[in-house]
């Protein structure tokens, strides 16, 4: 098995790394940028800066070490598609054009290879194939089962031995930044005889986190557990938006569809295993053990911090600046990446380069640790009060809301995400009856 | 709003077409295909024959009707995108080039540009984005009903409002005869205290058709009914395979997922709206009357006869033909297309060119009008006897199933789908735990 490529603390560029960055040469995460008019290309994020691959693989400096043509493309799957020896060996070389001390072409042509974020505009970083999204926060799945099943078991029994997902719509997968319309569909109250159609009274988020495949599996192979690594690149946050009046409504039999299709955003950057392989953890007992094809011997978990900002137009306008509404950890999760990719696979099923798999709205033990504003304010019954004085049950048009994530520790440098962004806008008018 | 194309009956095609034939010059449908190692190209199934379009425009026939780029493509979706004027422009000149008395350039080079379906091997038509399946036949949502909540009414309340749906995998849609490998997965018993993992016990199959898109809509401008038939291209059939034990122990309360994702298999040409107009026809009457965004003014459903062939392996061996176990029509949906594409993009989701929407098992009043075994047999109870006095309550390996669909009516061309076959291969062996 190819080792993850790990920069040690120590280790310094000479691009500027502001403090609190989330990117530093040890993180050195992937993503698609635009600038201009220009066509999508591939680069990597270090301190405010973008390393740009695709002039650096014209210039042929990845020559021998990777095909120059998986980093001159406009999207990342051929390049996830190569695997890990290559992931391994262009990080490597990165990290020797990058640091002090190291191969200095690169710093002695700055401005042919460097170029500031803010001048770019990103772009998904692969063209999603299928998008999975899980339920595998024990305290997510318990907290939804007490509010929507109160008379049974909070937690079906299933969930302790699958881990419990579905598919989601991949054509509405947007990057950091994206207005979010307020969606239009179908509710019911409870007390109607009749469902109405309009604009969504119930609008939430999900906090959650996603790792993009590697190399394909065969159709008819599974992924074994042991082999996940080799298959998963990196990781992204996720904001699975949702729209629990039409969800509620919809739902039965077959699952959530157009309360959550409308969009789901990503933070553009992807930070790869390697990054964060200090931040590895042990995840929760599983109790009872899983089915061998799910058992796992290593620690799959990462100590990831992650936040919940909100700023309303209201806040915008008086200068008030965004407010935490949650706090909470990606470590907490019961089923683990490693588990929930043998489990995709276990009937054969194969993933393509560039999928995406969410691990499920993340929620912790502590009522600010939840992940969604139908926790958080228990389905409206307790809404949230902002600085202003304002109060949120759930989104409110002109709502900002960012979710961040880190991985942080004393004398180890900050491994980050950047962020997921959305600004909530008013739904579209409800068109009459066009047709005649 | 552009007109569809129909040619009329009497028009006559200097191709051979042998009696019984689902590709009369009214037809028309586009595949895409592969000979030998060549790259798959793009073409159009006439009697026995592959009109084939890459030699066609590399011939430079389409200047002027089609950018050649979108017929030399390896895939449909830049053709499907560009929408009903092209697709109206180009069948024009098909039928022109195809019929007695027509524009005699082809027929002079017929070798050049004409190719027997038997040394063509099929691929999927379209890079298939994102793929959702409905449930919209009333029969069979009132049947699964019955089984699955006998306590309760049969048809959950927003069944009549809503065209109900959900989607699938799209990594694993495979073209009519790709061996379909009997998935592995938990399955628990009802007395049992534990779920086990293993091959499932209760494979079957569903009866659908599917309609695959054209030109995209943007996020947040969902398509009116009333346009329906500038989005929508064609259908095929769909045999939307189902592992009914990993099903019920998996789907609550996220719906169906590796019960379902293992397989999907399509029939490889895409019969046009334009070939199905003569046989289109009123749906079932829909009461309570829809939502406004779902009234729907014309009729949307189409008079398609279905059938389900089984044959086994001891049928094979002894030269026994296969026995029809299934005819049905998908004129009874409850649903149509127009109300499910009107509905799926109802809250702003966008479709891509050549995404493909299901219908869902396609079920009539009659037993044998059943999509699936779970219904044929009442999930088991009853199983099938076939010809050689064996039983099915589910699939068993070696079973041949093909799906079949065809438009007939005294004095029309018949208009036909082809096949969607599949044969049950055993499953693969379970490993054992691969970690350390």
């Amino acid at each position: 098995m190819t080792e993850l490529v790990v920069v040690a603390p120590e280790v310094r560029s000479w691009i500027d790394l502001p403090s609190h960055s989330d990117f530093p040469i040890q993180n050195l995460p992937y993503g698609v940028f635009a600038r201009g008019e220009g066509p999508p290309r591939i680069g990597v994020a270090i301190g405010e800066s973008i390393v740009d691959l695709y002039a650096l693989a014209q210039a042929g400096f990845f020559e021998g070490v990777c095909d120059r043509a998986l980093l001159t493309a406009p999207s990342l799957e051929g390049f996830l598609a190569a695997g890990r020896a290559t992931w391994s060996a262009v990080r490597r070389l990165l990290v020797e054009l990058l640091r002090i001390g190291g191969d200095a072409r690169v710093r002695e042509n700055a401005a042919a290879f460097i170029m500031p974020q803010q001048s770019a505009t990103m772009c998904l970083p692969t063209r999603i194939g299928d998008y999975v999204d899980f339920y595998s926060s024990l305290e997510h799945a318990t907290n939804m089962g007490k509010m929507l099943r109160p008379a049974g078991e909070a937690l079906l029994p299933n969930w302790r031995w699958i881990p419990i997902g579905y598919h989601g719509r991949s054509s509405t997968i947007v990057v950091d930044g994206t207005p979010i319309v307020r969606p239009n569909g179908q509710r019911k109250a409870a007390d109607a005889d009749a469902p109405a159609f309009g604009p969504t009274r119930l609008l939430d988020i999900e906090l959650e986190m996603g790792f993009f495949t590697g190399p394909p599996n065969e159709m008819g192979e599974p992924i074994a557990l042991s082999q996940a690594r080799e298959h998963i690149f990196g990781l992204v946050l996720v904001n699975d938006w949702s729209a629990r009046d039409i969800q509620a409504w919809e739902y039965q039999p077959l699952g959530p569809f157009l309360g959550k299709s409308f969009a789901t955003t990503i933070s553009p950057w992807i930070v790869t295993l390697d990054a964060l392989e200090p931040y590895r953890v042990a995840g929760p007992r599983q109790e009872p053990p899983p089915l061998d094809y799910l058992r796992q011997h290593e620690a799959w978990n990462y100590d990831v911090s992650l936040a919940i900002d909100i700023e309303s137009a209201e806040m915008r306008e008086r200068g008030i600046a965004p407010y935490t509404i949650v706090r909470s950890n990606f470590k907490q999760m019961y089923w683990s990446m490693a588990q929930q990719l043998a489990h995709v696979t276990s009937n054969g099923t194969n993933t393509r380069p560039g999928d995406l798999y969410a691990s499920g709205t993340i929620s912790g033990e502590e009522r600010d640790a939840a992940g969604s504003f139908m926790e958080l304010t228990w389905r409206g019954a307790h809404p949230l009060v902002l600085p202003t004085g304002e109060t949120r049950a759930f989104l409110e048009d002109g709502d900002d809301i960012t979710l961040r994530g880190f991985c942080e520790r004393p004398g180890s440098p900050r491994i980050g995400f950047g962020y997921a962004r959305g600004r909530i806008e008013p739904a579209h008018a409800v068109p009459a009856a066009t047709q005649r």
